[in-house]
Parts: C-alpha cells; sequence; structure tokens
C-alpha cells in the first residue's frame, strides 16, 4: 500500500492510494504517526479498503503533498554509504556503519519549496532512501530480522550545507544538515510488501540535468544491516526516520555547482516516487 | 520556580515546588512539554500559586521523581565545552561550538537505575547543564536574545560510551551517546529567574568519590552563546534540551574506571538538584 499526507502544513490528512484512487483514512486514523504503525494500522487499513469501507478523498489532486509521516522522535542518518560517494568526499568507504542525527522539525513536504539558509554557499541535495520503523527495534538478534521492523520505505533528500557540515562543525556533521524545510520526505509511504528495497535505482537531477543514478544494490551496508546495526546502540521506536546515505553525484564533488536560489531539484527512486523543490533565497517572501 | 513531574515511568504528573511543598498542576496543564512552556504555562502557575488556587499534593515524597520535561523534540549537544576536558579527551579546545545530538527517546528521571549496555566497557558519565528552551528560536540577533528563549535549567547526565563514540563511530559521536536511558535529566526545572546560569559550581562524584568539579564560569561558549550559535543552524523549538557540555573529570582521562555494574553515580549543580543513579549490568532482571 501507498500511504501519503495531504493538505496544508500541520493540517495534513491521512490517506492510502489504491488504483489510482486515494482513499480517505480520517475515519480509521488520526495521523499516520508511530502509534498507527505499531499498533497494526496498515493491516486495518487493508481490511477496510478489502471491504470497501474507506471514502474516496475528493480533490485530492489539488491538496499540497506533506510528508507521509509525523512528528519523528529521530531521524537517524547513515554517512558515505556508497562507495562512490565516500570517494567523491574523499573519504575512504567505512568499514562499520557511521550514523549522526537531523533534528526531527527538518522534516518537510516533498515538493515543498526550500529555503536557502542564512550565509549558505554550499546547499547540496542528497537523494535516499529512507526506512521508516514499525515496530521498537532494540537489540535485534541478526539482520534478518530488521524488515519485520519496518513499516515503509520513503524518497527522501538529506539536504546538507557543506560548510555547516565540514568547515565550522569540529567534524561533527550535524550543524550542516538541520536548517528548516532540510528534510524533504515523500511523496509516499510504500509498504515492504510492494517494495524490495535492495535493488532500486535513485537519482537527482538539477534543473532537469541528472546529478545522481546509482541502485540501492550498491549500498555497502543494506538496509537490514543498519537496521540491525542501529538497534545495538539505540531503541528505534515507531515512526523514527532511517536515512540510508546518498551515492555519487553531488555538489561536493566538485563537479557541479552548489544550489542557488531558482534552482530546482528532482528526486526518486523506483516504486517510491518523485519529489520536485524549488530553492527560494533567504529572506524572500518573509 | 521548580518543576517538577513525578509518578511511574510514562504517568509523570506535573508538579511545582514552593517553599518545600509540592502542588499538583493536573488541574493547569497535562504535562511538562513545548506547550505548557511556550504558551505561558509558568506564569499561570505562578498566578495560581500567589493566589493560593493549587491543591497540594499528597503523598509527593514517595513518588519515582521523572525528568522535569517530556518529549523533546531534539536533545542537542555541545562537545568539548570546557577547555580541561578538551585537553583530557587529547583535543584542542574548539573555536566554535561543536554540536551533536543525543535520541530523544534516552531521557530518563535523575534517578532511574542505568542499564549498562550490551558489550560496553566504555560507559562514562557527564555532568552538564542543561538548557530547555521556551520559546521558538531561528536566527536570533545577538546573544542577548538567548535567555529570553529559555524555560529553564537541569542538571544531565550526558552519558556516554566511548568506544561506542570514539573507536567504531567513524568520528561522529552520536553512537556512543543513544543507549536507552543514557539522558538522566532533573530532578528539576528551575525558571530563569531563580538562578544564574553564568556561575554554578557542578559536580560529580562514584561511589561518593569525588569526580568533576567545576563551574559553568569555565564554559569556553556561555549559554547566551549557545543558543545564539545554534539559532543560526536550526529552529530550537520549545521542550528541546540543550547539553552546554561536561567539565574535566570523566573516565575517559584516563585517571579513573569506567563503570562497572554496581557503581553509583551521583550528579550535582548548585541551585539545580542533585542526581543519583545505580549502574545495573546489561540483561539483569531481564
Amino acid at each position: 500500500m501507498k500511504f501519503a499526507r495531504l493538505g496544508a502544513v500541520g493540517q495534513e490528512q491521512p490517506v492510502v492510494i489504491a488504483d489510482d484512487r486515494t482513499y480517505d483514512l480520517r475515519g480509521l486514523t488520526r495521523d499516520l504517526d508511530g502509534e498507527f504503525w505499531a499498533s497494526g494500522g496498515p493491516a486495518r487499513v487493508a481490511t477496510a479498503l478489502a471491504a470497501g469501507d474507506l471514502p474516496l478523498l475528493d480533490g485530492a489532486d489539488s491538496l499540497r503533498i506533506g510528508a507521509p509521516i509525523t512528528k519523528p522522535g529521530a531521524i537517524v542518518c547513515i554517512g558515505m554509504n556508497y562507495a562512490a560517494h565516500a570517494a567523491e568526499s574523499g573519504a575512504q568507504p567505512p568499514t562499520v556503519p557511521v550514523l549522526f542525527f537531523k533534528a526531527p522539525n527538518t522534516l518537510a513536504g516533498p515538493n515543498d519549496p526550500v529555503t536557502i539558509p542564512r550565509n549558505s554557499v554550499k546547499t547540496d541535495w542528497e537523494v535516499e532512501l529512507g526506512v521508516v520503523i514499525g515496530k521498537r527495534a532494540s537489540y535485534l538478534d541478526s539482520p534478518a530480522e530488521s524488515l519485520d521492523h519496518v513499516a515503509g520505505f520513503v524518497v527522501a533528500n538529506d539536504l546538507s550545507e557543506r560548510e555547516f557540515q565540514l568547515e565550522v562543525s569540529g567534524g561533527q556533521w550535524s550543524k550542516g544538515k538541520i536548517a528548516a524545510g532540510f528534510s524533504p520526505v515523500g511523496p509516499w509511504l510504500v509498504t515492504p510488501d510492494e517494495i524490495e528495497a535492495g535493488k532500486l535505482g535513485l537519482r537527482s537531477f538539477v534543473n532537469g540535468e541528472p546529478r545522481q543514478d546509482s541502485s540501492t544494490a550498491d549500498l555497502i551496508f543494506d538496509v537490514a544491516h543498519i537496521i540491525h546495526h542501529l538497534s545495538q546502540y539505540m531503541v528505534l521506536d515507531p515512526g523514527d526516520l532511517v536515512l540510508t546515505g546518498t551515492p555519487e553525484g553531488v555538489a561536493l564533488s566538485g563537479r557541479f555547482p552548489y544550489l542557488a536560489p531558482g534552482d530546482v531539484v528532482e528526486l526518486e527512486i523506483d516504486g517510491l516516487g518523485r519529489q520536485r523543490q524549488e530553492y527560494v533565497a533567504f529572506g524572500a517572501g518573509r
């Protein structure tokens, strides 16, 4: 199933999309939050859908698309998880997953305009496969247990300000990852039964020109490995978002300019949909 | 005023402590969350207290003390913010604040037993002044604006597993900061009118022996500088917790052993109260 949240910022309503129709989930859940994933929400939706119990949402096409998740307790990121991206960043491929956090309040809709942060000259895109946790995961015994703890998969843009991240950070990357709107997610969350996360093409474009073009088959640490590994160090809660790393083809490589006002970034992952963001100067429209 | 949350895990009730009496705030707020701080909750409490409108909470002394805040959107930490601690860690003092995150679900009560993580041999204490955000802070114009965005101050133990943080992390510290229970906070939140955050003694003890003994006057970047600086890179939301860094005297220095099951850690900051945690082996009582 494909879950989404549609409506104005802060007023998104939960929907499920099936056979190109958009069904209203407000009679069934308040939101697509951790409690929904952990309490068997998707199974209740499948039952209601099969029984024809869900109303269609009128005018769905005219609504803004929000992130398909809300209020994640944590956004956990895996760094340097594609060998070619590690190389373009001037780093060796890691021998264990490297983790850092984004602030959860960076979450944004997939097509929301992105404000380039004040004083930024190195705002950079990063298309990533995102994994939403569906069940509390702590000290999993093996990677084979991981998928059972996943609610679904999403497209994410792990936006990064490279000067903030690398030059004025003392080496801790989070400073360049947490500006407002720096985590566009969506358009949909797709449940694990409909997606093979290990071989998805993922691509990004700036003003229509290709930038990243890779496959999750090239991940150094795959989804099952990541979730198992994280669970040895932290408790992953339902609704948490795990970003699995970005492939080569970002501006940090030196091969492309950083983002400027007026640029348009598009990102897509096979089966998970496409994002489109316009970049806006700081202070514009204030 | 001193705010606290008393009761079993997940069932804490909000209270205010005045003249050694504990008043029940349940008639006034659901919890001590971001909405409470941002909506003028402390002023409403002060009014009700002055009017004699708050009921005493019977049996308060027999209740567990929880963290005085709940569900922070983020726990932001400043690293190496005391020169002598940077030195004992083998690092130069930073020239700009270095930030990293703890997962919000690490929050714990000040006296809750702490489970040493599975496979940990380097669990370490860190007494820190914690700052709770009371008002949304984004791009503050100057450090002078910071204090107006603070709800109050707390004692925090920024527990750290040094092998996870430094040896198997690829250099990103968060991996050693996010085990369950790794952020004991409390006993109280004290409002800014009652505390001068810039000259507070802060100390830690292991099994009654002194470890850390310093003053917030030794902070490289003080509270006002930190909040202003963070607000240039992220949006600080009401209820967020900022940990300001730890002074010298931790096990990482090599001068003291790391924590072992049976150890008792106590931490205190002038005017903010005292914590006491027993350390428990992984798997004990499971």
